[in-house]
């Protein structure tokens, strides 16, 4: 079996199974009850947010657990377009579902992107106005996995807060990013980014499904989506799920440890399969920025194939791949972003994504180019 | 270690873990993916998903999986508010505050409880108006455990629908029910209950936390307050936690199927307790209707005593009990449910829930009633 699907989902690591363990059994207390054992298990909820926080460079009181990217995708748009109803939101026109859709229930914006993914900050410089209190721009894509320009949106925000400032407008303006994609290679400090919110996802890192975190900047100024019990400072009620917790914290220390070096062991892998890719593949274009990209995301147009068809035939091999993020493989819409991109839609229709992780090797790629190459050669 | 609590947490059960693991671990592929593996996961999501459906009499693609009670209680009621932002909501003044408080973003109104904790059926009648499309009336209180006259309920509302039909008002009128303190214990047939709205918790069920549904009658109109990619039928965007819908069908179905049983074993363990607390106790005060009770909850004031203190005395005694509920256990604020019976906060700060379950034998209950018989002497 060959899995090329990790911008879909990661495996679960052994050691945040085991950490999560005693909280599913034994340690299965409710974290607001009062007696000494369920303390306990509040202690080590609490210590897995300091974890979180630790990690992004944020306070404790910063970090938001929630169940899933796509939760926190939401909590951040709508609840801070609740908190400031006559304002608007501009988001960017590959952002993914979970911030596009709540985006659309307000006075939003879509930003445009270049042919190679990348954000126009100029574009989205334009966009902002006086009424603008929100800008969500993913740190990385989840289809073609190019790394946007978060550190200059934020730059360029702080000089408009700036301008603000001067001229009197008390509406604040605030910079989310979806970096559910990025936390496995990319650098996660919120204040070296500038940001003021930020999402992350357990299940894309190596940790458990519908586990996650919103970082909220203590500045920031925002309604609940889920009301009720005043879990999570009252962003987020309900009883906690502290396995989740505790597996997200622990996902995100490994994940935020091997980035660099896992980085750069992608990095070759992906240089190696694309020297194959020409050679193999001669007439495959590959999508999105080479240079600003993640290092574990191939996505490739084959001119004349059916990515359906090719994606069946690789499963017969146990190669799993995908045609572009899982979320909307149910449906038949090309995607927005390769739209975004300029990409007709029958080049999306020829066009693949591979996203490698942990235990993707030399040998599983190189074998996975070959068994592609020979299947387009049947076009 | 006796443990009390059991409507804030319950203990997972082993065989609803084991059923969990693999979805963990080697099937943790994204069930909107669309390679064989993948497939054969999203077979075992839509099989969990008919084995909840099966256990409410309801169709499988009227069950959504959520991520636990509480959002489930947040989804029916502003999801039906937001489908008809001109209507009202009614409510029980007993309602958890997953309920209450989303119900109270809305133009809603609040029905009284006797002071034997049962829902007044007159008093909400009179609220319900012609803008009325929602009623939400919990099966259980989580808190005193009286069962809720659910099927009047929802007999006067199907008089009030025809009264509407023959009027031409068009409005549809609704009824939803807080269920997830009663799966334990109670029958859960959507038809015989006669509601268009049902939340379940896994968390209270031997399940996972933060698992649950909202069983959503195909006739319902209703929006999702979490948007994405889709899953769930669009009603809760998000990559599904697999384990923990497997893990929370399987709860529900041993729950059920057990509950005949434990509801008599409880039950009679209940009279032995209350025989005890009358021998040991005389002074001590049942809260809410012995009649209409789940055979799981004590509720006690022992006048003149201080419940923080004992709760604490308890704990250094390994016994684990509550004041109330957990969910607000953690401010310092009156029970609602007791303020709506009548009871005085001076009372209120006198009492102690007890809550038995699965592991609850008859030695753990008298030996906590001596304990708190003894404590109770000091004052």
């Amino acid at each position: 079996m060959i899995y090329l699907d990790h911008a879909a989902a990661t495996p679960l690591d052994d050691t945040v199974f085991t950490a999560m363990q005693p909280y599913f059994t034994a340690q299965f207390y409710n974290p607001s009850a009062n007696y000494l054992p369920a303390l306990g298990v509040r202690a080590k909820l609490e210590q897995a947010r300091a974890d979180v926080a630790a990690e992004l460079g944020a306070k404790a009181s910063e970090i938001i657990f929630v169940a899933g990217g796509t939760e926190s995708d939401n909590l951040a748009v709508t609840g801070v377009m609740h908190a400031f109803p006559d304002a608007n939101v501009v988001v960017s026109a590959i952002e993914h579902d979970a911030v596009l859709q709540p985006a659309a229930r307000f006075d939003r914006k879509i930003t445009a992107v270049s042919s190679e993914g990348i954000l126009d900050v100029e574009d989205l410089m334009s966009q902002i106005d006086d009424k603008t209190v929100l800008v969500s721009i993913m740190y990385a894509n989840n289809e073609v996995g190019t790394i946007q320009p978060l550190r200059r949106v934020t730059q360029e925000v702080a000089a408009i807060r700036e301008q603000r400032r001067k001229a009197g407008n008390a509406l604040p303006i605030y910079v989310h990013t979806d970096a559910c994609q990025a936390a496995n290679y990319l650098d996660l400090h919120v204040s070296r980014l500038g940001v003021d919110l930020m999402s992350l996802n357990g299940g894309k890192i190596y940790g458990p499904k519908q586990s996650g975190v919103l970082y909220v900047a203590s500045h920031v100024r925002l309604e609940p989506i889920i009301y009720g019990g005043g879990q999570e400072r009252n962003y987020r009620s309900g009883t906690e799920n502290v396995a989740a917790c505790i597996g997200f914290a622990k996902a995100l220390q490994l994940a935020q440890m091997q980035r660099k070096e896992e980085s750069e062991r992608l990095g070759e892998l992906r240089d190696t399969a694309m020297r194959r890719i020409s050679e193999l593949l001669p007439g495959a274009i590959v999508n999105g920025s080479l240079k600003h990209r993640l290092p574990n995301n191939i996505h490739l147009t084959l001119p004349g194939t059916d990515n359906e068809r090719i994606l069946v035939e690789l499963d017969r091999r146990s190669i799993l791949a995908a045609a572009g993020s899982a979320c909307s493989a149910s449906d038949d819409e090309p995607s927005h972003v390769l739209r975004a991109m300029g990409i007709s839609d029958g080049a999306a229709q020829s066009s693949l994504r591979l996203t490698m992780g942990r235990e993707t090797n030399e040998q599983a790629v190189l074998s996975a180019i070959k068994s592609l190459a020979e299947l387009a050669s049947n076009y």
